[in-house]
């Protein structure tokens, strides 16, 4: 597998990237196996990767926490999750989290015009009154988590999200609290590929 | 030219659209014209024309104040005038105006990238100083304009705007803070076509 | 009626006034024919008049912007529509507009001490609960637009608010959204006939 | 001295008065006296007297307060004084020392446009360079005590503001958050007498 | 009891209290009897004597008014009180007022640990329900005394609070909106020993 | 190892804790073995390890991100990243990490003073000017952390911290503004122990 090389594209206005991104040669094996691994199913290696790459047990970590939180099962969907990232990332102006994670959100919901509905003004969106609980919950999280109390989890039952799903709602938006802030103080750059990503019909 | 028939798309999911588009028959000549003129150069009619339809004269002021600061010979391009629209807009969370304007902006830079990455974040964005001037000076106007001062016109002037340079960018956001309420009370609906405009190659 | 001159008194102290009024003679017949009968009927030319002549266009547009919510029939006394402009615009800090509109406000209501209720705080004037209602919708618009919700729809409809009367409401919120920055960043001076008038029994 | 009646005058709309004033006959004799005191000066008497005899000891300390800032020699004028009040007063939205102070800073500046300048945008008043550096500093003790710091007594320093008025500006600010919030709290209303006083030429 | 020396403790890290401790020899003697019998009560003489002392009139009026609302009888116990001090102060980010009146607190309320909760997050606190609602009013006259309402009477009602009982929350409340404001300018310093009183089992 | 029993001590008052601590006999053998391990170097188990005991996968990858920040060699002392997390900490309200890690800063810096003052007003510590500049940061990592410029890496430069370090610093406001939410949504309590530790001289 290591044989395999990485296809780093240069980023042609590299501006914004506070941190330069490693040499790949230098990255440990494990590190470089998941660069690999992701750009086989991608097509590309999104930058979250390369930047974080300078820390290598930052980036085990993150990943970790992030697979956690967004690949197991549960019971929200898998686009339900990516509309807590792409609203939550919008509150805190991460360019690189409401870019990227917009596409996955194009892709899980099939829907191309949701991530954008959700980045703006999520209360406008296509979504469902459960979604709009959900996202409500998960801005309070977001930008004051000092003030949950019982009456949000009163009203997030309502909607039937039980105790464990509450915690998967409030653990993504602190997750992407921690994660936006990466992305603006290295300020990571979204890769090109992300705009156009889950917008075409057949895609 | 009132023969021609207005081919008004209906709205998938008006749940947002909080007043009615009125019937197009019921409309003043004038107004049906520049909605036949808009359906004719952009291959449909963007919701504004149709919400604000509802209040003869009020569509009629505003349109004329917009093509006063937007269609007018300008020290700032056209593009720079969108720039303007999309980063103040978002900062008022405006569904309709980020991505309607958004879409004008993509297409006005030949950027596909440009727009996303201002209404995110413009301090994070792909553009010149000069622009960042520009766009924190906008941001004032959008969000503390009591607290102009002198100062930011000094700043300005570093940047090579003239004093009608500064009244355009400082009328387009003001002009905006009055386009984003109205979309927002209103539920203004951003129509399907403009999330793709001016983000494939050969548009 | 063009003979009749304009009798424009010289600003004693225009220091905060940062765009000069320009010379009457350029003026474009229109906009100097409605300077001359604005001054006929209050005995002054407002500096509003005087500092967007600058900008024939926009002049035009702004004051048949405002002459649609201002001076139309509706189902808000003319008072109540100051009302919303003096309380929205205190919370723009538009020394022009509170001061000038106050005015407008004592006069229309034949109240004396109305427009600085209002303009301190309108949560503590001596309003109706239906006025209350108007104004704490024309607050939300002003500062946060984005949270409307079909719950203020209900809230105003219970004091008797018509749709139509919601859009009277928000649409001059938002016109003045517009007005409160355009004075803000032109320092524009309230003239000093403003502070007393209605102020006296007999007025 | 108090066999002299106190004319109270009813108030018309006491709705937002919350505690009511208390009997007279039931006052100790030190506060009626200094209740006739200021009637025999003003004409009548302002209700934050009579607001806050209910509790006759917070009644001592409170005007015992307010003179030794208010009435002491200091290179503070008077009407600079009031304007620390009027534009701290706004900034907390208090109906009562608006109004009240307002009128005050008139009759002490001996100008009749100032007070309602300062109330709406100090940042926009006829004052001076030195009096804006006040204000700035008073409003920083207003809303953001907690960051004054070496470089604020700098600015004022500048200015020929020593230590002991930095005291006197700070103290003021200080002492008006206190009372800022006494008059929110109780409805505090301000007599009708103030709106007018300092507004008329030989007045 | 003049004869009585005082203590007082040189600051070790003076850095942050800006106005300096008058000379002890320099001071009125009420103001030196009430350093004295402060010292004799406590074992030292809390900063906030020493710094306010430097204005003796201001001295007088602030411990009057503190002594009229934290000393007498009152249907608030004085750990209440306290609570509203340390929840509030630390809204207002008042070092000296958080530790000072913290450690009060912990005496007076015999319990060790309540003091840092309240200072952090006075939502997560334990305490009942009625001191809960008591702390809400205080954190809203502390922070938006302007939109303190009859809803906020009937809350407190049904916690069995009565008019004065509120009167005496929110007068708290406003006294050290004061009282924060002073200590923050000044940069009053926390006496060290404040830390760790009754943090102890047996103290 | 595993045949030492874990003490956990009864909540007394578990109140504000939402989610409850999972049975430990049901705790996967690694986190078991990492509890055990933390009761033995500090004689209980903070209730963070018990929170996210219910979910094993995040509970390894939160200490995993943890232990890469605090533990590892740096340019910033031991104490110097406990103060960052103070700040941030009560910048978010968030009682656990507050009072927990105030115990640790404690410690580390061997000065039973910094973490109260640090928690209440970081700007009125006793700390050197470059751990101000680094606090400075932080907080604005934690706040606006979009707001982040060169000028902000500047700044940090002057004081001698390396790319590095500055990652350093804002990776721990990240991590902890992650951790601030997790503890403000499950309602984690601070244990008991934490309040007095590093408070007495021979501790």
């Amino acid at each position: 597998m290591l044989s395999r090389a990485l296809r780093i594209r240069p980023m042609t206005q590299p501006t914004t990237q506070r941190f330069p991104v490693p040499a790949i040669a230098d990255l440990p094996d494990d590190i470089r196996t998941r660069l690999l691994a992701v750009q086989e199913k991608s097509g590309f290696v999104p930058n979250v990767f390369l930047t974080l790459a300078r820390r290598p047990d930052e980036f085990r970590a993150f990943f970790a926490y992030h697979d956690a939180l967004m690949d197991k099962e549960s019971a929200l969907s898998k686009a339900e999750r990516e509309m807590i990232v792409v609203a939550t990332s919008s509150a805190n102006q991460c360019q690189y989290c409401v870019i990227a994670h917009g596409a996955i959100l194009r892709i899980r919901a099939k829907n191309p015009l949701i991530a954008d509905q959700i980045a703006v003004n999520y209360r406008k969106a296509d979504i469902t009154p459960r979604q709009r609980a959900m996202l409500d919950f998960a801005m309070k999280v977001c930008t004051e988590a000092h003030r949950v109390s019982e009456t949000d989890f009163s009203a997030l039952a309502e909607h039937g999200f039980s105790d464990d799903d509450i915690w998967d709602i409030a653990a993504i938006a602190a997750f992407f609290a921690l994660s936006n802030r990466l992305a603006n103080f290295t300020g990571m750059r979204p890769n090109d590929e992300f705009y156009l990503m889950g917008r075409l019909p057949k895609q």
